[in-house]
């Protein structure tokens, strides 16, 4: 499946797994990279000795990486650490980009810029981005507003007036082959997937989490700042997270004043890390997207891209016939 | 392009007009259907004397109309002002579906029913629906939160098991041939599109009002209680509005406990209405979707219809062939 993001990344198919923050370690990327995507390491609130050793389980596969933006700057030396491991791509979501955006294509990585909404893609395409990742808000994870149905379009055709060789990658519900051909229908170049990886064999995740976002339908996920309340993350501007409602995060949603009292945020930021720690998706929240209703199994993470690949192109073949019902 | 949807509603292109309260009249939804789409009649809060104007307005045209069900369980004797005018189908939103279904279906229309949840949609299943409309948050009017990209999928595999008679169309953020390609790709067989033909040539929209949401991006529209407040309907559950943000709703989001206030509520219910009447963008609410920012143009419905179509073809042509890039 050539498309312009294969071409300029050098790999076979256009799906890229998430740099997902703890999550998406070395043995993840390695397998998306395998599979013929690239794999993405979870560069997350950043720590370097976890960082190394991902990049060392990741081997000699082509990978890239990813950060918090934020958060980078607060750690930035972990910039050098991962520019010398020679990542394909860096990718940087949530924050300025002219501190860092320099020195990722000095270093000869692809700079990819995560953007929410098309303001945000403006200074992604003034930083230099090479790849935007469009990131609706049914995404997994940290996001905003804006939905991936509407803001692929929008910023591809922004980019094709103002940097036509900037190359434009769908994320957010994303799980299987419909969304793959949807996001190149959309005008897409590929997809970053999150969700669907982290339910991967290969994802740092405790199997019972997996087990409880392969049973939750896409209605029981909700944006919320519970789990940064909870972990005392201090997100700028109005990112919130989307989880899974579990018991966690129905104690709290909507109530955060009083999660975040003295006493009260103690106990719950040790509930949230002992039941993080223990796989218990009661005690614990679960970032994950709507497309949590789209996966049925954990797979291993080869045999995702495999089934998004060949379920995409069989879409497309069969649409193009006289008959556009395709399923 | 044939679809389940084109042969069970007897029309040429997959492509329906949103039943959207008093912009959508007779004019509109009697141009979506002589370009081969299916043009349906926007009930709204309901008034039997726009009812029939516009039933009137749509000649001898096939159409259908829609209703928001909590609000016609207060006129119920609408349904048998639009059932004598032998519309093809009657869409539900927003309500209990018990007390309408079965008059809809002995009546020879088809039901649809608008649903914004997957258990929505079972719900739907169970009323006897014939045609589900999924409607995504990014939709312009009212709406709850999931997103067309993963709801449309879910919906599919819940009807391929449960009810594969049953019709899928998408709803939310589609305005152009790109959204319909990816709709279908993500398994529906059609779409209903509103704010496109908000701003069409013959929807009942000031056309001062419609050059503010041409202007307007996608990032600029909101999820919002403001217009409802100010009109004094009494939406039940969770349901907001998408509306764009003008100065009316900068002005009250967030604090529309304040605007609700006697004094206040009896001046800003004025300015609203005046400020619609008068086709004044700062002074009411533009209810629209983040599809705002893929349209660049009022045109008359036809021509959208057929843009739309076409656009849609020609991107699922392409892609079927080896190279999987289609802009
Ligand atoms: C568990 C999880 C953790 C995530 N962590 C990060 C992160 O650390 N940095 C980042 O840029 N994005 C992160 N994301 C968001 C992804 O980059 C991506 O936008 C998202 O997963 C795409 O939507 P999807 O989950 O529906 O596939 C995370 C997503 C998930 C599900
Ligand atoms: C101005 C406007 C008014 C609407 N009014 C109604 C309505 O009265 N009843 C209804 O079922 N849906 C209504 N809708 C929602 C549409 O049925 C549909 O879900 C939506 O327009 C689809 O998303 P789109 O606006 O992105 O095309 C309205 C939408 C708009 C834009």
């Amino acid at each position: 499946m050539q498309t312009r993001l294969t071409e300029m990344l050098g790999i076979e198919h256009p799906i890229l797994s998430a740099p997902m923050g703890v999550a998406a370690g070395g043995k993840l990327a390695a397998a998306v990279s395998a599979a013929g995507g690239l794999g993405l390491i979870g560069g997350g609130y950043g720590d370097a000795a976890w960082l190394e050793r991902e990049f060392a389980a990741a081997g000699t596969a082509r990978v890239g990486c990813g950060f918090i933006t934020w958060s980078l700057a607060q750690k930035p030396q972990l910039l050098d650490l991962v520019l010398a491991q020679t990542p394909v791509a860096v990718m940087l979501s949530f924050g300025e980009l002219a501190p860092f955006a320099p020195r990722i294509k000095a270093a000869g990585a692809r700079l990819m810029c995560q953007v929410q909404t098309l303001a945000l893609a403006r200074e992604a395409v003034a930083a230099g981005a090479d790849v935007i990742v469009a990131q609706g808000a049914e995404a997994g994870g940290h996001g905003l507003a804006r939905a991936t149905f509407t803001l692929v379009p929008e910023i591809a055709d922004y980019l094709a007036g103002a940097a036509p060789d900037t190359v434009l990658v769908a994320a957010g519900g994303v799980a299987d082959g419909r969304g793959l051909a949807a996001a190149l229908m959309l005008g897409a170049d590929g997809v970053l997937v999150g969700t669907r990886f982290w339910a991967s064999s290969e994802a740092l995740v405790a199997p019972s989490l997996q087990a409880a976002a392969v049973a939750a339908d896409g209605d029981s996920t909700v944006r919320t700042t519970v789990p940064d309340v909870a972990r005392r993350y201090h997100w700028p501007g109005s990112f919130t997270a989307r989880a899974i409602r579990s018991r966690f995060v129905d104690d709290w949603h909507g109530r955060e004043s009083v999660l975040a009292e003295p006493g009260t945020l103690e106990r719950e930021e040790a509930r949230y890390w002992q039941g993080f720690h223990a796989g218990d998706p009661d005690n614990t929240c679960m970032l994950a997207g709507e497309a949590v209703g789209l996966m049925h199994d954990v797979a291993p993470a080869g045999d995702i891209v495999q089934r998004m690949t060949r379920e995409a192109q069989a879409l497309l073949a069969r649409a193009a016939g006289t008959r556009a019902r395709v399923a």
